[in-house]
């Protein structure tokens, strides 16, 4: 990024798309992405702004001053703008929100008023509507008075005269049908629509399992308010996915791969230390056994091998209740089923590896009761596991918490202990 | 499923949307499965089976008859249809194919020439195109007489006498243009077009960044084969994302949580029988460390911190990158940009961290000589995590391995080893 190439830079990132250019700052370390920002024409920074993830956009605003921010603000939509403003330290919310003219200012405060992830945080009001009783004749003249559609038009919307939505004209039927066909005849009524209140996740789902480009969201009295297009739908989709696998790690679903050190290593660190206590947790249960591991040190080179089975078959489990709550397929009717499939798996595996870990263990260390002892407890460490990777998930949610962020290390807490408490426990029996 | 509610369940099936049915499908344990299946309008069934996840589909079909799949197979577009036959054993794919009549044959054919995961593979050859000399009156007059378009038509693509792609134009071109306007002058020659043989994922990147509804996809020519369209594209992104979660668990994405108990069991027990022999591999170093073991107990006792505190962090890492190259995020030349703030990280949370474990450790068993080396042992670790973090995944991405499936097995072998040889190396050195 050195000064000489400046110009070519600018050129190539007029041709690019604003996603494009949000991609390559997500990409860069935090000196190079400030320089590439200095880089950006002004017109072009509100759109950018609206495309990268939170953390990285944070990194970006605030090295903005409030000026630059104010003119960015300027060309967002305020459904983008919203999502900016929200992350903003309160002083700098309440400059920006003052200096916004009075229509545009308006605009952002009817999207605030929906509630963070639901539908009309998400949807664009710039909609088209007509009424039913006109032809296709005046819908066409109407429209080539327009110009320029709204992106990503699929459909007209068709309302009373109170604003209340009463169906869908799909514009391939504008297209096909005789000019002189009256919009009441051609709507489809049987589309589906989305209340304002609703989650962006339903909302996802509903797009998904429909095929669609477009929705209308009303409000409780059936008044159209603004509509919601595939493009958002797939970002929330692929949050979604983002943070199915980042909270796994105890990390942010926003969590910027090119943060500075001192805040990733604070982030970061709140989590190995919740994982610090769950395994001394675990010591503590080995801490119990010291007097049969102080006798037969064979039992502290066997250690790991019952736990981390008992992990990994676990987490098998919870990874596909976790997908399988994600798209809505677990329900009262099946967990019993579930449930019994899962210690069915567990029992199978256990018994097969079970053998072979005995085997092994017997040619290693020559003892009967070492190998029955870490067979038995890796049979039930495996049966626990698979208990604990269907209800951890399950009751989890029950309590509003997202499985995702948690199971894992939930679950593993469990295994450790389970698998120490099993080995060690049935050690001092069999073997003392 | 009793018999009497049958008649209700077909009237709710014939108003839900094929990828409703197909999620309810993959909801049911395998007896309700086939139960439901066998209640489903024979009409309907290629379509739901177009929905299906792999594993899901193949154990409907596996009770299906010659007669039912070839039935179903008719209603079936080319490109479902070529996912469903590359998945049947050999010889009921033979059957299949020879009963198809010639033209559904042919371009069954055509399709299965693309190389799985391809854009050719992807695409709908069901394309509206027009010549660029005409007018908007005659494209008008050509559509109403068409009646139906194909799904999300957002485009018509303009081509030459010979089938060479030059350009689209838009549907709301032809909706707010003048009907004297030529073709030719309000086409978009600037749209981003698909060859047949890139890849899925580079084709899903490609609407996601630019927000598209669709593309045409051409031969090295510039023929115009056909066109993907988004709805496709959100489902190959759902399949990236399953494909992420699920093969960390060392699961296939198509995984089926009703699957029966026995194919299910199979699956997993090979996973945990590689995690079995990499707990060996660390069960191995400890024994290696016999004598310090029986001499000092407190070591077994703190064995697990060490090893699982390494492990935490070097999947915080791991999971960045899976993420980051997921994204194309990562070249060369921010690399070693990264490698230096994952040490950085990890240096921080190391000491942060081993301070607290060597106090924790002192007032558990009161030996400084225990707290020194779990400390220094714990920083060592979390050191090597950082950097196998890193190295690991582009390690596999260079020889082309997905780092999603066996990055996490990896990097817990190297992070349980470096754990334990350091936490016992040390100890055999300071207290012996």
């Amino acid at each position: 990024l050195d000064a000489g190439r400046r110009d070519d830079i600018v050129e190539h990132l007029e041709a690019a798309h604003a996603a494009e250019v949000a991609d390559l700052l997500e990409s860069l370390p935090p000196d190079q992405r400030s320089g590439l920002w200095d880089v950006i024409p002004a017109e072009q920074e509100g759109e950018i702004l609206s495309h990268l993830r939170d953390e990285a956009r944070a990194s970006i605003i605030e090295e903005m001053d409030d000026v630059e921010l104010v003119a960015a603000a300027r060309s967002m939509a305020p459904e983008d703008l919203a999502e900016v403003i929200e992350e903003l330290p309160d002083e700098r919310h309440t400059a920006l929100l003052q200096t916004l003219d009075g229509d545009h200012r308006q605009r952002l405060q009817a999207v605030l008023t929906f509630g963070q992830n639901t539908a009309g945080r998400l949807m664009s009001t710039d909609v088209l509507s007509v009424r039913p009783d006109v032809s296709v004749a005046v819908v066409l003249r109407w429209l080539r008075r327009h110009q320029v559609l709204p992106p990503h038009t699929d459909t007209l919307m068709v309302i009373d005269e109170q604003g209340h939505y009463l169906a869908t004209l799909g514009v391939d039927r504008l297209l096909t049908s005789d000019p002189q066909a009256i919009v009441g005849q051609l709507m489809r009524q049987d589309t589906v629509v989305v209340r304002a209140d609703m989650s962006e996740h339903e909302v996802a789902a509903l797009f998904e399992r429909r095929d669609l480009i477009s929705l209308p969201v009303l409000d409780q009295e059936d008044h159209l308010l603004g509509r919601i297009t595939i493009d958002d739908v797939v970002d929330i989709i692929r949050e979604e996915s983002d943070k199915v696998l980042l909270n796994r790690a105890g990390l942010d679903e926003d969590e910027d791969l090119f943060a500075p050190v001192m805040p990733s290593a604070r982030r970061r660190g709140l989590w190995l230390g919740i994982n610090l206590m769950t395994v001394f947790l675990a010591a503590a249960v080995i801490g119990r056994f010291e007097a049969v591991l102080d006798q037969i040190v064979a039992l502290a080179v066997l250690l790991p091998i019952v736990a981390s089975m008992g992990g990994i078959a676990g987490s098998q489990t919870l990874t596909l209740m976790i997908r399988g709550l994600a798209l809505d397929q677990i329900a009262n009717a099946n967990v019993r089923w579930l449930i019994g499939k899962e210690i069915a798996v567990g029992a199978l595996n256990g018994i097969a590896w079970a053998v072979v870990v005995a085997f092994v263990a017997y040619l290693w260390f020559g003892s009967t009761g070492i190998s029955v002892t870490i067979a038995s407890a890796m049979i039930l460490n495996l049966l626990i596991a698979a208990l604990a990777g269907v209800l951890i998930p399950l009751g989890l949610k029950r309590v509003g918490i997202d499985p995702a962020l948690s199971g894992a290390v939930i679950l593993t807490t469990v295994t450790d202990i389970v698998g120490f408490l099993s080995f060690l426990g049935l050690a001092t029996v069999i073997l003392l």
